[in-house]
């Protein structure tokens, strides 16, 4: 499983603090925390109420870089915080979070991803908004498939299903789970599939265990990565526990070290 | 989800103990303990080591009925044991555990399924032994389909496609989940599929973790009964979100207490 850390975000209110004090500790404290956790990549984004976003961008990401050299994923709507982003986090070292299937927005977002050899996670909704049904998912998926593969690798595409909060949209949920199921046909490679998966839990009570066990049933499904809070050891040793069941590891009677040591290197 | 619960088995120590000391208090204890935590059913087995299994039996299920009218599985590979407990459990309220795919037992236990109106739990091995791969499990699963509808209604039959431990027999794992995935695509309406969930985590350290992430991995394939531990509390709770996250019940924030209350009546 790719792990993309999702703390680094301006939604968590120590983060929009940090942002707003220019406070380097906090925001490599949560990247190194992170890393340490297990995480493959970290993922920036500025959040919502920031005053001057692009500059937020440059200094999280200069930030993190003083670091770690980390591969970090620009996740913003807007195509020039995407550009600073992308390029103070540097070729081959970044992930575009996200695209979708609107036609002005991988017109902008695409030639970005081809000029920095980032990786792509592409959503599956369009100006139309977000199907419920997996297969108008799929559809959306394959089309995504075929523009992305003009730009980048099908290595580098990450289809993001889209999951809503169980609260709202409780009958979307299984839909996602047969979208990854049935993206991961798709195309020979397939493409790699990706879920935001704090975003099932919001505003739930029991996040931690919506979460993990969302993150069992998608491992099931055969998803690759997910964007998730990966200091939850709950959800860690949840995650692990399913990659050894679904046999991509050898087991060992202290599996859940084994995993953590061998990840850290 | 179907619960079976698992604790009446004379593996355990204190049922080992109570059926030699033949004390009542212990099993109706237990049976009265899982009921309240959900269970359906109650599975019943004497164990390996008692000395007059069918008298074992006889007392075990008649000390349970003096508290509940919960469908019993009897759970033994001795015909005359089986039949000792199906005729105490009563018509209609017990579950044959289990047969195979082997013709002596078919043709021995099947027509004791039609004469006690029971559920079938057949197991997808035959005397050959347990194939590894999918696709040898679901064509016995095909071949006990076709047999058991000749004796009882397909809605009364479980298939267990035999899940083995982790420490042993690792690459079976995603053989079992993708079995259950193609077992209820058999027939139309398919049978039910079932696991006795423990057997994964056998002598394994952390068995609970590896025992909840199993069963959410199997429900994202589309488990619809296991043989568990229902007092195992967290194995409820993710038992419970991964149907909610299915979309099997409505959600409610404290979704976890109404669905224990429902069940409960």
């Amino acid at each position: 499983m790719y792990i993309i850390g999702e703390r680094i975000n301006g939604m968590f209110r120590d983060v929009a603090e940090a942002i707003r004090n220019r406070d380097k500790r906090v925001i490599q404290d949560l990247a190194m925390r992170q890393l340490s956790c297990g995480a493959d990549a970290l993922d920036v984004c500025c959040g919502p109420n920031v005053e001057n976003p692009i500059d937020a961008m440059r200094w999280l990401v200069e930030t993190i870089r003083e670091v770690s050299d980390a591969t970090l994923s620009i996740d913003t709507t807007k195509k020039d915080v995407m550009q600073a982003g992308l390029e103070l986090a540097g070729k081959g070292k970044c992930i575009i979070n996200s695209i979708s299937a609107e036609e002005k927005k991988l017109n902008e977002i695409l030639p970005l991803a081809k000029e920095f050899n980032a990786k792509v996670i592409a959503l599956t909704l369009t100006e139309k908004g977000i199907p419920k049904d997996a297969s108008s998912r799929v559809e959306i998926a394959a089309e995504l498939i075929d523009v992305c593969q003009q730009y980048i690798s099908i290595d580098d595409l990450f289809i993001d299903a889209v999951i809503l909060p169980v609260n709202v949209a409780q009958e979307h949920c299984p839909e996602v789970l047969e979208t990854i199921r049935q993206v991961k046909m798709l195309s020979s490679p397939p493409p790699k599939t990706v879920l935001g998966l704090s975003n099932v839990s919001q505003k739930c009570l029991n996040r931690s265990l919506v979460n993990r066990t969302y993150l069992a049933l998608a491992i099931s499904a055969g998803l690759d990565a997910a964007i998730l809070d990966c200091t939850d050891s709950s959800l860690m040793d949840t995650l692990i526990t399913a990659e050894l069941l679904m046999n991509k590891f050898l087991y060992c009677d202290d599996y859940l070290a084994a995993y953590r040591k061998r990840k850290l290197g």
